[in-house]
């Protein structure tokens, strides 16, 4: 049996780690890291890191995975997600196999939240499901959406009011806001300056708890044109920007 | 002006701590503590011991602020809790005031995170509005959101897909469960167990973090008798409970 720490590292910024995550560190010794080709240097720079710094025994080390490349716009989003998973299970499984000794602890370093948006739990079933002997523990992290209101100094949700967490692919699909507090996540695409938002005001952040870190708010029709400047400058500068939004109604401070 | 930081100390156990809460804890030398009246003994013991372990200079200390009752069944829900929000920002101001000296540090440590389900940002902004001079601060922490996946061993979202987080009040409102994965916090009702929610399955959890914590999994009308069993049986042996679950499609192990 191998064990597994899907550790949540929080959306940038060691100080978002928990004492729950550090202590997780200290159990691991084999480090693997993910490697979609395009890995940004300073992602992975900022996992050895966290990792120098908090683990108080030598020992451990770092194993690169390479990840295929996904289909970027493919027809069937599902049937390519599927296919692309288990191209993946099978790299993590020699990895697993080749480099983790039966009954050690590996870990991955999970930017955000391990359960938000990220596969590795669901490509650990699929081990499992294939019969491997994995055990896993999740740790859960900080995510970009609790950072963004924080940053931002806002509620999440209006008064005993629902909220909603997306893609930017669902909200283009959609083509339109309907009115209710919604979080989109990986919009690469600037939807928000696409779509019918009549009434929203917008919480836009990019790169959070990193050292360009920038924040704008307002009503969306008029700093969508700012953001969108904005974003493209961060990106330019580094190379890839990493944004999140929450969308709510105007004047709807609902205190 | 007085600064206050909103502490989110994730749901129960020191360990969902993050660092920068630890440091946030550090700077603060007043620690309000809103009472209910039926404030739990164990949890504001909880948070006395946090600052106890994680305070390194002495010389900080506890006011309890006096929180009025909310009616529990308004007929106006919304104007019912403005007027309570007022009332409370009554007690707020006096405290800080009254305890706090001008230039000085004070915190709030909030279960969970100060941005879901809490109304401290809202009463402080209140405040504001009414032109005393407070600058404040959050801290994220951990939801219970991100415990519960993490205990049960899940993905939040399936692949692509959004996550809706409400209210018991808003459920049962509803009358129905509508197929997407629903997070569902603040339901003292039992209302999974009365909703028409054909095909689907939850995860529930109860105490999450604390020495009580129990999980309960399974097709929603299989497993609900069981969770009102439990859930009951916990509240009977310390006086409350304080739950959570996620309601998605069965065989919806979407990876």
């Amino acid at each position: 049996m191998r064990k597994i720490l899907l550790i949540g590292i929080g959306p940038g910024g060691p100080n978002y780690l928990t004492l729950q995550a550090v202590e997780a560190l200290n159990r691991a010794t084999v480090f693997f890291i993910p490697d979609k080709g395009d890995e940004k240097a300073e992602l992975r720079l900022a996992r050895e890191q966290i990792c120098e710094r908090f683990i108080t025994a030598p020992g451990y080390r770092f194993v690169t995975i390479d990840i295929p490349k996904r289909e970027a716009q493919p027809q069937d989003y599902r049937a390519t997600v599927d296919d692309w998973h288990a191209q993946i299970a099978d790299r993590f499984q020699q990895a697993m196999i080749d480099q983790l000794p039966d009954g050690g602890c590996g870990a991955f370093l999970v930017w955000g939240d391990p359960s938000l948006y990220d596969s590795t739990i669901r490509i650990l079933d699929r081990l499992r499901a294939r019969g491997i002997a994995i055990d896993y523990e999740i740790v859960p992290g900080i995510t970009a959406v609790q950072a963004l209101t924080a940053r931002h100094g806002i509620a999440l949700n209006g008064i005993g009011e629902p909220v909603t967490v997306t893609t930017g692919r669902k909200l283009a699909a959609a083509g339109r806001w309907f009115g209710e507090t919604t979080v989109v996540m990986l919009d690469g695409e600037e939807t928000f300056a696409r779509i019918d938002a009549a009434g929203a005001e917008i919480f836009w952040a990019a790169n959070l708890g990193m050292d360009d870190e920038v924040l704008i708010a307002g009503r969306l029709p008029e700093v969508a044109p700012e953001i969108q400047r904005v974003r493209r400058q961060v990106r330019a500068a580094k190379g890839w920007v990493m944004d999140i939004y929450l969308l709510r109604k105007a004047d709807g401070d609902e205190s």
